[in-house]
């Protein structure tokens, strides 16, 4: 990214937890707002605390980029895309992981990136109610956490049977990704379920070691790339090609089980990506 | 439990508290502490963050009740049973949710029973990195999150196809009890994996409807039935008897749901439980 000189990148930066702060706002007063489910039925249709802390938070978002960088496209989940008039593009999603957030469980995260020309050049991931925000730039990435900053850095992993794995939901798999799944769950060490977007932030930490999913939006995927790749991991498709766009993904934090993993995976592989 | 006045009540509930605050400074030390593992591998068979965490934090809290309540008697995950003298009995499990506190998600819990002649009394389930901790005493629950003390209530749901069922991992159930979970899994309005002994408080926070969990022991289980039970809900087996023991467990937020899931869970119910 030659075009981005330090001044940039600081402005950037800033401006990314600008757009942090206006989504926490929006999304948290609906966080574990109580009432029974067969209440909420009756109140409207498709109506729903998410819902409404999705689209409020990015709204507000839209609002900033816009008065900001007038320039620059947007893409987001709720509202759609705006072209870009210099390849800048902003990719929103307001709160990735709306089961977990209807559950209650704070695994939610709101996820922001900035791409150039279709590559992830600096991604957050917010989780309001922990306080933890996950950023990733063009050298590195870290953790602010309840007012502490901390460096991100993956772990080696040397061996797919040493692995912490996660995924979502093992029954979003259609039944060929289930067998190549099935084969790397019988090979880690131990995996975990349920993760969403937050998963990726434990790799760039240095806690989990393989994250696999399909059926992945750009807006899904767009801001975690930088947080991992910033703090030392990878991020490709089932074939191991790039992951830009979404689909068919596994992130890992040592290159090593992401060879290993890919002899199962690409078996699986959706026939087509543009970028593999 | 007419033999505790309200001045008992409060010197356990005080007591409980001291318990979990030992349990904390033990365990947090040791939770995301970074380290590859193939690293860890060579430092010493057996010996890593979580079995730290395990037994630190049961050695600090038995020490407390050998001083304080002599004659009652301690069932620990780590080290074993002390008989009791008067029918009270502590349970223990220091770390609940090995797993998720191995990949770096807050979602295990410290689990602290008081049991009388069986009957879980008191209970509670502190997750010291959220700051979160939930309680269950004989005439209600509360959540203390960060300071602010709130009751907890669980909500209503009329019917299992508006449920948000949750369980910790589909594959630890054997044959016949994924045929039983795939029925509740297809009926619910959604289901979240990974969860462990926080989806129980979410249940007592109005937040989840149903659990459905198998080969509980008897410390993964005794301290969430005062906290489900004091916000409204319900702790019962797969036949519907008492679930104090562990094994095929199902929680629920509402009657109404559990006698629906009942349907599915009977048939793939454990042959014999002392309490169904």
């Amino acid at each position: 990214m030659s075009m981005l000189d330090p001044a940039s990148i600081a402005d950037y930066r800033a401006f990314l937890d600008e757009l942090a702060e206006a989504a926490r706002a929006e999304i948290l007063p609906h966080f574990r707002v109580g009432g029974a489910v067969d209440d909420k039925q009756g109140a409207g249709r498709g109506f729903d605390p998410v819902t409404a802390a999705d689209r409020g938070a990015e709204r507000a978002m839209r609002a900033l980029i816009e008065t900001r960088y007038p320039d620059h496209g947007i893409i987001g989940e709720e509202f759609g895309e705006k072209p870009s008039q210099n390849g800048f593009v902003f990719v929103l999603d307001p709160v990735d992981g709306t089961r977990a957030f209807i559950a209650g469980l704070p695994l939610w995260g709101t996820l922001i990136a900035l791409t150039y020309q279709g590559a992830p050049v600096f991604g957050v991931l917010d989780q309001a109610y922990l306080d933890e925000r996950f950023v990733g730039f063009p050298d590195g990435a870290e953790l602010i956490a309840r007012g502490v900053r901390r460096p991100l850095a993956t772990r080696a992993c040397a061996d797919l049977r040493e692995a912490v794995l996660a995924t979502t939901d093992p029954f979003l798999f259609n039944p060929a990704e289930t067998g190549g799944f099935e084969h790397l769950r019988a090979t880690a060490r131990l995996t975990r379920y349920g993760c969403d977007c937050y998963a990726y932030a434990m790799v760039a930490m240095g806690a989990i070691d393989v994250v696999v999913e399909s059926g992945l939006r750009v807006w899904d995927i767009a801001a975690l790339i930088p947080i991992i790749e910033g703090a030392g991991g990878l991020v490709r498709n089932w074939r191991g090609g790039l992951a830009h766009e979404g689909g068919q993904v596994i992130a890992v934090g040592d290159s090593r089980p992401l060879e290993q993993a890919l002899v199962s995976l690409r078996r699986c592989a959706a026939p087509f990506s543009p970028y593999s």
